[in-house]
């Protein structure tokens, strides 16, 4: 049986400047951070465009912020820019990296959140930021995005700076922060690695390549897995491969998180129907 | 008495390409759906413009999303796209649908949310999108926004699509999920159809297009209808025709709706004034 | 020992139409009525580039949003139009007013909110908007931010409208609502103006042109200045001067506000290290 595998492209490491930039951070919306990230972005990249992915990962939550970037990357075109800050250690000598990996580049801290794009992509190239190498002003020690990782997201998204002119290489990263999954024997244990908007648990687990039938066991419980929300009655529990590409675990017009008690990290095993 | 009427503009079925897109969904901005949504946006339409109208419509909230498409679009230049999903039903055998109407189009599933705004323009059209049909590739079961709506509605902006091209004619929608406000013997009896972020309870009855005087009868309560909210003390609750042009129930500086007792539902009365 | 000073660069009173336009507000992004804002500035300013500074100002709390946008302007470029609707007299006989100071424009309501903007540069040019005098349809009486403000920064923004046409000189504003900083015997009080997503509490004072060493008293409590959260352990209160120039008081990966017990309006003495 093969096994489950992510679908992200892997290219080139080389990149051109799309003018895309993609924030992900834990920076919230009610404060003027993320909009003064931009200023200095449009400063910078006065053509650039910015989509937001999320400001709202819970506070120094890398574990969902490494699940959304590598999910969410695939829907981006070559070229895109995706700054990534959720950054407990800002001020400390965490480093800051700037990621070549699938036609993309992905600008962030150095703790793990970045490293699953990194290895995953074997040509992939990552390289030190050094602010003062690069001729930016002195950053202030609280705010790394706006001072570091924003003006390096401009300048490559806007062509003023190559790739290869970030920083020396560096060669390994981080431990990554979003988890393998195991396998043994046909069954692949995984875990919660976040809960959306909708009381979805979405988890690590790749679909299986395999006509096999599946099922989900998870806290004492065992789940089918269905093809749609729409197949179940309002309130049932089931799992899903979602439109991420992982096993999701949901309940239809209700909250499957709550409901389940489940939280990140749950232990959520897929194992062939019995 | 002339009957109360919505202000919308009734025009031709026929619209240009402005590259302006309107996002109205109950996906939330915790998670990286919407920035997702965007990156096929602007993957197919790429000098597209986007505005969120919102994306906090309460899960599965059909009646908030079309009380605020209907009100909100009479904003938008002729030519924008509006795409609004709020869509329990995905994955089952709802249709998806686009409509030209007002001089706009809209585009979502075929659930109730979109019907008043196709039936008031008596020369709207709505077409039924068969993604295969365009050429798009099979949608995942679970996030029709990304895979369908978005990739139709970018197309339709970019011009790369006329909306005669997008599927073939459908004569009549869902049942609306708006309710239509009962008239009887100069009275006529609304609900309230959403709460919003200040506490306004707003409805869907229209301002009378008359001189004569009214007052609001509500949850056993008469309310007077004043002329603004600064007309009033800090804490006191009165009526009001808002912004958008319907009764709003309103305390100055404070929740009305909580203040009230009322939800999405409750049944407002505005009768001439005794 | 120089007074503290805030770091603004004061410039002209005239600019140039950059065409980047700010919006900080207490309209919160669960209900249209930031979208329908933006519809109307890119009908009249169909180039402009919009940056959400925030939308999720406490509703009518005017000491945050004067805070935020005297801190967070200085990162925009010469000619940006700042729209800062917090406004609970909406409708009332308060003034709206342009402003233009710091090679920016600053428009929004004569409630105190814009008051230290105008102050600080003694070049700042204030007029006040009359929207008949300049063409505008009569305005809702209930929201002042899509009918009157937005119509006049989008055509400020675009070059169609010279500032010096906005309307009649005003000579002063209505008192700050932004308190000023006493000093007495090389000891500066201020207060909590806000409190951000992680839990800082940020207040005004800002960092003294001195050397010396500094300890803060707030609560009855003595707390340390810092340079960084990762000086601290997880869990331990401090103080640091953030990243837009003034004192915060905050907890290593926790909430500062709630452990301390602050709020808005608590009184925070910088003193000389005992």
């Amino acid at each position: 049986m093969a096994a489950p595998h992510y679908a992200l492209a892997s290219g080139t490491a080389r990149v051109t400047g799309s003018r895309l930039i993609t924030l992900l951070t834990d920076f919230g919306l009610d404060d003027p951070y993320v909009g003064v990230l931009k200023a200095v972005l449009l400063r910078d990249c006065p053509t650039g465009r910015i989509v937001d992915l999320s400001h709202a990962v819970a506070p120094y939550d890398r574990l969902s912020a490494a699940f959304w970037i590598d999910r969410a990357c695939a829907w981006f075109p070559a070229g895109t820019v995706h700054v990534v800050v959720v950054d407990p250690g800002v001020g400390s000598a965490r480093r800051a990296v700037a990621i070549a990996a699938h036609d993309q580049v992905f600008i962030g801290p150095d703790n793990g959140v970045l490293t699953g794009i990194f290895t995953r992509d074997a040509r992939a190239e990552a390289r030190q930021i050094i602010p003062s190498a690069l001729g930016l002003p002195l950053p202030s020690r609280t705010f790394h995005g706006r001072d570091v990782f924003a003006p390096v997201a401009a300048r490559l998204a806007e062509g003023s700076l190559a790739f290869e002119e970030v920083g020396d290489l560096v060669a390994s990263l981080c431990e990554a922060v979003l988890p393998a999954v195991v396998e043994h024997a046909d069954t692949w244990t995984g875990q919660v690695v976040t809960v959306d908007r909708f009381g979805n648990a979405l988890t690590n687990l790749p679909q299986p390549q395999t006509t096999a039938a599946f099922e989900v066991r998870v806290v004492g419980r065992k789940l089918s897995v269905v093809g749609t929300y729409a197949e179940r009655a309002v309130g049932e529990i089931f799992a899903v491969f979602g439109s991420f590409g992982t096993l999701e675990l949901a309940m239809r017009e209700g909250h499957a998180a709550s409901a389940l008690g489940v939280v990140q990290g749950t232990p959520v095993v897929l194992c062939p129907t019995a």
